[in-house]
């Protein structure tokens, strides 16, 4: 992924599910992968119709007239932003049932617009959600409960412009409701990029990323959003906080550290310094097959604490490796990749092969700049899993993903352990074995970031119970191995049993007497971290 | 420097002035030094008996009977505890006029005794002021004001030990009151090390690095002690917060972001999970002389955009590099090295210097392996520094040192204005040339930072005064470049003014309620960052 995928212009956005609607398999893509899977349902789920169908009601609040240009009430507008793109969201869409419709979408062109709304917003007890490109995977940008008269999703999306380059220092302010290819194409002319690739990177924006504190798809070295940063703005109802450009700090705490990961809580973030690098000029990659999955996991380890710094070291569990089509011997595999603006990189991925071999692997004949299958075969599933989910979902089943990391001592153990148990409780509950695979994303010299895709039978009218009990037992696993809730999906509203048990009791005090004195009101994003 | 320094037991601490009493320069050389320096006195100033000239009060509260064991009374020992070692703090100690001299100093022997301490302190409105090794040089560890009935020095360093080594994940537990010599000592048999080495290394602990996130002495990459925690244990007032081992979390912000540079303000940090890494066993470096120190900055900064991540890459001015013994031809010199536990760095030297060559660059003739004089000349007069500057302060000069970060649009010009502006302004106080130097002690791809010492002639009745106002025409210009108050060396109370500036307003609310929340009464390090 470059940020060059091709972008037709008539494409239209899918309310009910990821990315593009004509992106979506059609009916018969459907019911061929539904076939796959036991228990799942003979047909699709029809697609309802927006507007006739959800009945959606007319807004409990009148727009504020001065900011009425800012501020829309189109109830497909408002339907569009009720949710994310979790498994439970498209669940919920197909059955007609979505979480509760904002009242208002409003669009800010500037920061004081964002204040005036904020403004607005506290003195009619009006809760404000901050959204972007709406891909939130974990209840993000849904209003949940019934403390507020009102709701305002707050739209970022007309913030889109890179504002000033900086290319002496490599670096640039950018508007926080940039979408990712379009933050890509504007910096391209000046031959930088911010090289932060999520998979949701055609749906998500800048501050979404810093928001959420995005991992981006790079398995070592630079690739969390947190480590661009260089200067944040954030409008807060307590005023407008603007840190200073600097490439590094010993004064205190740093301020971005507090409002990277916020997810809304704590202010909008309205726009970044962000640092950017040269564009890779220098790449190689290949695939490397593993019969034994504990010895392809030393194997990425060794190669996460050697210099070597792969740009991808994704491997896959046997599940995972045929899922994508890249493996289907019962194998493993992994996915290796070197970039470099300055350097050749095939003597570093040479090292990466003879370090592979060593613990059992065997690469590819064929390697280098895009010349395995493997390769190639799985980063085309990775940009078309959501979509694919999305199919599944339509057949009945429960199809979902969720990831977390922990330190090298327990990786094999808590892989193992989530596998077996949410395995089990999907049989258990739905009398069809399930699908339950692995993928490390992320690795690190002291831990790895694994990532699971759980498809299982379900029925389309509890699908979202179901789903919600295997999450509850995969979350017990990862509570029991001290594996973090999320590397990257963020906390959201679905993950804040996990992370309230996570969270050092006195940080909490201290992020809740912080909400308290930036949003005394408690309008911003409510029931997300705190509150 | 690499840990090994030979350290004999027949050295006592300094009580006035930095590290070992017997490694202070005797009075002729002072009197050597101060020759160089016009303005100075003819004969160094004594050194005033410790207890006996400082008139040592009674504590002004008694210790608490229940922890009667931590704590000591001791005129001498407390009287060491009073300030840390800036400019500042030797020339009060040779004055015989030093901080507020603390009531008690404890030694807690574990968790349970920080926090016991932290109760009965609350309930006697006693200050408690964390305390490491004691080397702050932005008077962190000195109690100032008159709000509190009696203060407290808390000396973590009896919590000294490596608790737990995880080879695997190359990561251990580590109790924050270790001097950084006994770190390292400890982790040598399981060939691992923090690298992490501060100019204090062998005068400060891990705790005090913690709490004022300090820099290390590399110059790119893996330097800063930030990046190195997995987890943090602090002790606060209101309940103790341990955060899970975890390589990386997307959970939320940060909870050791907060705690990272809260500098005892928000709580007393008593252990961490610090990431290790492999001892390197590959080495090279070498000297280069630029004529022009502006093209020798434009060469900094392209390395510090390229790959090849040098671990020193120190560009000393032409004052600095003649200072440090470097050059003597009115060039600047860069010091450049490279380290790697697995790989050979002469390519990755070789490409260095090809690079300072494009950019008028001369390598010395001899490079490789500690093969070059100016390394081994500067890196003596680094360990060597801080003794010399008390020497010059005992002919009644004004010797200091401070440090910032900036944007690389900015370094060139910063540089050049902090020189001239505090050189023009010693020259107006003094009547006599003050020397103002600079080197880049760290580079980022977005900026450097730069460190400046400033040797001027003083009196020794006010010198303290004139340095002050010297930091106040120094902290103009990096407000006026927006260039942090400091890059390592912590706020403490000396940069509250420049701090209070950087710190956006919002961020200052949240940080003030997380400290009422964390610490209700007020008793954590009073005047540092909040409060």
């Amino acid at each position: 992924m470059d940020g060059t995928t091709p972008r037709p212009a008539a494409r239209t956005r899918s309310w009910w599910g990821w990315g593009w609607a004509e992106e979506h398999p059609a009916d018969a893509e459907c019911v061929a992968m539904g076939a796959l899977l036991p228990g799942t349902l003979a047909r699709p789920l029809p697609v309802p119709d927006l507007v006739r169908e959800l009945r959606i009601g007319a807004p409990a609040v009148e727009p504020p007239p001065a900011l009425a240009h800012l501020v829309t009430t189109d109830p497909a507008d408002r339907a569009a932003h009720a949710m994310g793109k979790a498994y439970r969201d498209v669940a919920r869409a197909l059955r007609g049932q979505p979480g509760r419709i904002p009242d208002l979408v409003a669009r800010p062109a500037d920061e004081q617009d964002v204040a005036d709304l904020l403004d607005w917003a506290g003195g009619h007890g009006t809760a404000v959600v901050p959204y972007g490109g709406g891909s939130s995977v974990t209840g993000g940008v849904e209003y949940r409960g019934d403390g507020h008269r009102s709701v305002l999703s707050l739209d970022l999306t007309a913030m889109h412009r890179v504002l000033e380059v900086d290319t002496t220092g490599r670096a640039a302010r950018i508007q926080a409701g940039v979408l990712g290819p379009d933050l890509e194409d504007r910096l391209r002319p000046h031959g930088l990029t911010l090289r932060h690739f999520p998979q949701s990177f055609e749906f998500s924006t800048l501050g979404g990323w810093l928001a959420t504190r995005a991992g981006g798809h790079y398995a070592t070295g630079r690739t969390r959003i947190d480590d661009f940063v260089q200067a944040m703005r954030v409008v807060t109802p307590a005023g407008t906080s603007g840190s200073w450009r600097l490439p590094s700090s010993g004064a205190g705490p740093s301020p971005d550290r507090l409002f990277l990961g916020s997810e809304g809580a704590l202010g909008v973030i309205t726009e970044a310094w962000m640092r950017l690098q040269e564009r890779p000029r220098h790449k190689a990659s290949a695939a490397v097959s593993f019969t034994d999955f504990h010895a392809a996991l030393r194997a990425v380890r060794e190669l996460a604490q050697s210099d070597l710094s792969p740009a991808n070291c994704r491997l896959l569990d046997p599940g995972e490796a045929a899922l994508s089509g890249a493996a289907h011997d019962g194998g493993s595999v992994l996915v290796l990749g070197f970039e470099s603006a300055h350097e050749p990189v095939d003597g570093s991925l040479a090292r990466a092969l003879d370090l592979a071999r060593s613990h059992g692997g065997r690469p590819e004949a064929k390697t280098g700049r895009g010349g395995d299958a493997a390769v190639g075969a799985w980063r085309a599933a990775f940009l078309r899993m959501p979509y694919l989910r999305d199919g599944l979902v339509r057949m009945g089943a429960v199809a979902e993903t969720f990831e977390t990391a922990a330190t090298w001592d327990r990786v094999p153990a808590l892989i193992d352990a989530v596998r077996t148990e949410v395995g089990a409780a999907a049989l258990k509950a739905t009398g069809h074995p399930a699908t339950v695979n692995c993928r490390l994303t992320h690795v690190y010299p002291d831990g790895a970031a694994p990532y699971f895709t759980v498809l299982a039978a379900g029925r389309p009218d509890d699908g979202v119970a179901l789903w919600d009990d295997l999450k509850a037992v995969a979350g017990e696993v990862l509570h029991r191995y001290r594996a973090t809730i999320t590397h990257h999906h963020a906390v959201g509203r679905d993950h804040r049993p996990g992370y309230d048990l996570q969270r050092p009791e006195p940080f909490a005090l201290a992020l809740r007497a912080a909400k308290d004195a930036l949003d005394p009101r408690g309008i911003l994003n409510p029931g997300v971290l705190v509150g």
